[in-house]
């Protein structure tokens, strides 16, 4: 199923005005505190977030799974759905696949799949933490940490098959997140699994193309209970430092420990020129991967203020490649992934909001009561107009979700798919 | 130093307009989801949160303190502090007593004082936390909980104490906060201290007045660290209930455990009519006592959503008793209340703003994208405006921070008080 | 496969002298301090524990699953693993069914095997967290809450199905967890939601028995991460008062807050007579459902000194179900339960060797440090020795894990059973 | 006062017998797993812990204070007090001083005081999270972080006046426990925050003699309630890298998120070589300051496995520097800083018991259940005779805790110093 701009448009239609009203006031309020709400839209409008390979199905717990009608059952139609929602946001112009679950078949014609949606490769994601069929090794006991040779040169050679596949679509990073942990005391030796890991990542990043970069992600805890290798964002920063300059540190939101500081780390690795990629979604518990924006809203406001800073006055950093990583367990998950992308958006926009001179100054005199009335002032200040307007003037829908509903995509996804088609991967 | 009326009509002046056209755009755009904003405004200027004795001087932690210059030395200057905060934000109209720090000497002069600044006096606070000169017996084993009948009779007495000093001042509640709990394991016997607890808050509750409240407050740790005896809203709520129906639990927004659920609970206590008392303040890692929606604004606009809804559907629930309870560690104290205040009002006006009858039809219709739609689209709104009308209608000040510095309230009080002033209590 | 006591005592053999010795130097040792050495093992010998039907599989996350060769394919092979389990650590007499996983086809061979392998039938399980095949109603939003009255009818007559498969075994309880809640703010109703599962619970209850118990699981998340109806031991306990006397609340290990202190909830469950059910397992982050004691060991000693006076001084509470509920992930399911066995002896054991009378005596004085010393004298009491002697009076065997690999019980089930069994439910 | 060892060895007469029993059992068991008990009796009694000159004291917390009788109030009762537990324990034979709170006022007299008292001055420590009297500079606002240059400057200088106290005395390290951060959202900007302690730091490091060593100390919060400018190991790691060869991590047991898995850390750091220090206390909460093993035994003897792994197996780690940083609200200091001790040598004794090579052999052969038991094994035993040996030969007591009582040390104190001796410094 294919969306067209001549729909959105019409569905745009009898809001436009209500839109139109709204935006001229809020960009004429803006206005007196010299605020470029042009250069803002802008803004908005090039920021794009990839959409990985496996977040179009519906996810499940480890209790259960409740599927959803019209499931892509096949990479084009995975893609297609990211068609969808590029279509009507204009913000999703991007795809990332996950190896083996979405390996192509025929790669000029998912070049060209692409390509009629407007939609680049972004970071290839490889996977060590299942067993493949007919897979002569086990990740069972890890992978790139494993204590067996033979178990650590098959994950180091999938990461090289991984980086081979991304190069054929254009892809220019691999992502490697790592199950590898132990669940209990004694079961493994950290030092050793510390320096394996280290080790097989020089391999992999020395098999990478000399324009390609190397994400390195890191969890606390999950799938593995009692340790992971890459436990937090200093072992990520200390792996990435030991490969090499195009080795970079990737935060996943729902991936810290309870109360931890996410906006604190975003600087420090911006900073030190190392944060490469980020991975959005929100939680309450742990890795809960949930909508974004769905639990806690200002974090990610935070969040966005040291990306804004860091992108703007890091030079040493490049520009970080955006993805979202959350589980549809309950909503429709494209419907889902509009919601997520709206609640990026207006963090973003929000974020741009922050008067940092004045708030430069009011650090300098510590005046924390103003600090706070400053960051305050932006995030409570209802940017929707902006976000609007940002899609339309891109072809978007000014409420992607109504229209996504309006023009009946869901049923004609079931229509097209079947109502029990199911999601290949997870 | 007492703020005027026409100070405050005078500063405002110069914003007047700005507010009068948001206002109104905001008023009409809210008026097409047919929200009645008058009504909202309304309610609003009626909605007064009480501000206690201790919270007027700078507070500290465990490892110092940074005082802070005017710093009320006395009872009478607290409540000259409580009347200027309420003069600009109108949502400050009661004092909540702490004693033994704030046991008045003239009741006569002290209840003119607060009719002078239009103040009620809400519940008053007990402290059996510290030793006080000269008493018999030590809290250092605890007090509602010791194992000595002796101590456990002079923290009985002392509430009751404290109930008569309230009488005295139209108070019609007491609130009790137990620090009781023990260090580590084996150092109490918890079915020991736990029944201790209920027979002395038995005691308590009847010696009040037929017409008086009793507030039991939970928290999970601090000042002891392995255990505390009223640890949870399950605690407290079993201890009302067993004390009788004027018992009720009273919620501090930071005595929690990491990533509860608060506003679960709230509708739980309000359902069971048994929701008494709220204390406000914010946190990222425990009892931080921060200033109100300065770390998880939305939490708190999930949380009124409970209390908007138990205060409209359930009879079965007293009013509750408001109250900030934070510590200014680093910023001006007043500044900090009308921050906090602002964040309170902010959080009920969208709360209110919630379109219920949808939000119903679609939880029927398990329409989840739908009902996160609705809930976030309340709480995108911008209701500063609101805010700032509810104020004006009152005579309060446009932007109560603005208003605090242009009438130079801080170097008044200096000027009043010195630099040195050191605030009783805490 | 049944393993004979002739088996294990002959492998008993070489180790007897070895265990004799330290026996007799821990009890000459213990006797000084006027500890009866032989009631303590009789007490021991008589602690039985119950195991799921479900625990007898390898465990998975959401991320997938690594399998175990030889797993149970049905009802009564799962039955023989704790037979086995049972013949050499003599503590899980016990056998929990989850139903619809495990209902039996032919009662009466059941219950022969089970008299066969000297097994009761603990608490049965009813499960309304997935969807069954054929189902009319989808628990997806919820069962015993769901805003839907066919969707609760459907699952409270499950329970009651439940309870009649139950009875035709010899179970006298039911265990109900539910998954109940949402995931995102705004999906559902608190009050409504709450509501419902007490009308649900009722209908229940009312439909057990007269001899039957039920007991009201509580969990904080997973798999909703927003919300769970039933979040905490004071909901449980409210409801489980609301349904009636024979109604109790069921405390799993793994479903507490961070650093939620269980043994305090224990005490207070006991002192007011409604700890019903008890799941053990132990965790790190969340829920892990890892080997019982092998992360926080001392607080299960703890837990157990709690639950050691319940069951002596609090005659209102009965006699707990005692349940392992954790997920084999990574070991031998059998291993994994002998390893949880002893750690849960062993805590029994250790916790029973806390002079009280001492302690009652410490905590009076506020002896801290000495209260300190009692506990820990007893926890660093090596009572290895005792749980030897307590299975080998039963015909058990003195290392349950080392018999398990000596007797080749794994390898004899592969052979029985296949490389490639795969355990019926989860 | 000063405990003699002549007293100590009459007191021990008593138990000598029992001690001698237990030892020689517990001897030839453990010698059939030819584990040499002389050796591990010589390092248990080798291992020395540095007390802080703060620690005895009675602690507090923010809601107060109850003081203990006997209180030294000048430096030299300090280091009286220190030899006391250094008599009892043999184990405490370092103090580690705290400036300004501890600047001798006769040098030579002191260090004769330690050399009596058979101490050596280990750490020093800095304070810049207090305001000292007639200091021209605050840190309210930071210190080696702070935005103001003067501010900065004098917490710089401060610490190279700690340096040249510590030079007079005999220390080789000092100890930076940094408490800047901020307690709102955009108080202050991370990244400025971070370079002016890197650049701050680099000043001290490069301002010590050749043969000291710059120990870097990392919390998440408190007294901080958003963000501490070092706010994890990979913060004071990355400090340490930039500050050059002599410059270390140090952990403190108390100073992290919930449920960091700090052995993982200890392993990392000293993999690499930048594990300076050790601060030993138990928390349950956050940073509770309890006597160390009083709630998490287990925990802190994994940690201890990684540090004796570290010890033998990474020559590029310098032996670490030990010291107790615990808050004695409750106990009498002494006494908790002896439990802390006997808590410290338990887990050191237990982790030596470890087989290491068997636990090599299982992790190569991915035997989870068998790493688990040989873990577990090790930490069953009752290692008490061993500690006691080790005392003993060195002239400590058998029971240091008995001993202190049955010597009257704090009846003594009391007579000495009087009822109302209030310690210097917090």
């Amino acid at each position: 199923m294919i969306v067209n701009k001549s729909d959105i448009a019409s569905d745009n239609q009898k809001s436009l005005q209500d839109h139109q009203d709204k935006f001229d006031f809020l960009s004429n309020s803006l206005a007196k505190s010299e605020i470029n709400v042009d250069d803002l839209v802008n803004k908005l409008a090039d920021f794009q977030v990839a959409i990985p390979s496996w977040a179009l199905g519906a996810g499940g717990t480890r209790f259960g799974r409740f599927s959803y009608g019209g499931e892509p059952g096949t990479l084009e139609q995975k893609m297609d759905d990211v068609g969808v929602i590029h279509s009507l946001t204009q913000t999703a112009g991007a795809i990332s696949l996950h190896i083996p679950w979405d390996i192509p078949t025929d790669y000029e014609a998912i070049k060209q799949k692409a390509a009629q949606h407007d939609l680049n490769f972004d970071a290839v994601n490889s996977n060590t933490f299942q067993d493949q069929k007919d897979a002569k090794e086990s990740y069972r006991n890890g992978s790139l940490s494993n204590t067996s040779d033979a178990a650590r040169e098959q994950a180091v050679q999938h990461n090289i098959d991984v980086i081979e596949i991304g190069e054929k679509l254009g892809s220019k990073s691999l992502t490697v997140w790592l199950a590898d942990g132990i669940n209990f005391p004694g079961q493994g030796n950290f030092q050793s699994a510390l320096q394996h890991t280290e080790d097989s990542l020089k391999k992999i990043y020395n098999s990478m193309p000399e324009d390609w970069s190397l994400f390195i992600e890191y969890k606390p805890y999950e799938p593995n209970f009692y340790s992971t290798v890459i436990q937090d964002w200093g072992t990520s920063f200390m792996l990435a430092n030991a490969c090499g300059d195009r080795a970079y540190t990737l935060v996943d939101l729902g991936h810290h420990l309870p109360n931890t500081n996410i906006e604190q780390i975003v600087a420090t690795l911006m900073l030190k020129g190392k944060l490469g990629g980020f991975h959005f979604n929100d939680s309450k518990y742990g890795d809960d991967d949930l909508t974004v924006g769905s639990i806690k809203p200002y974090a990610l406001f935070l969040i966005f203020n040291e990306l804004v800073q860091g992108m703007q006055h890091n030079p040493q950093n490049p520009y970080p490649a955006w993805m979202i990583d959350a589980s549809h367990n309950i909503k429709d998950p494209l419907e889902d992934l509009i919601q997520s992308l709206e609640a990026i958006q207006e963090a973003y926009a929000k974020a741009m909001l922050i008067d940092q001179n004045k708030l430069m100054e009011a650090q300098a005199a510590n005046d924390v009561t103003l600090c706070q009335e400053i960051i305050q002032s932006a995030y409570r200040t209802d940017v929707r107009p902006i976000l609007e307007k940002a899609r339309l003037e891109r072809g978007g829908a000014l409420s992607p979700i109504k229209a996504y509903r309006n023009l009946k995509v869901r049923e004609t996804l079931i229509k097209e798919r079947g109502l029990h088609s199911v999601a290949s991967g997870l």
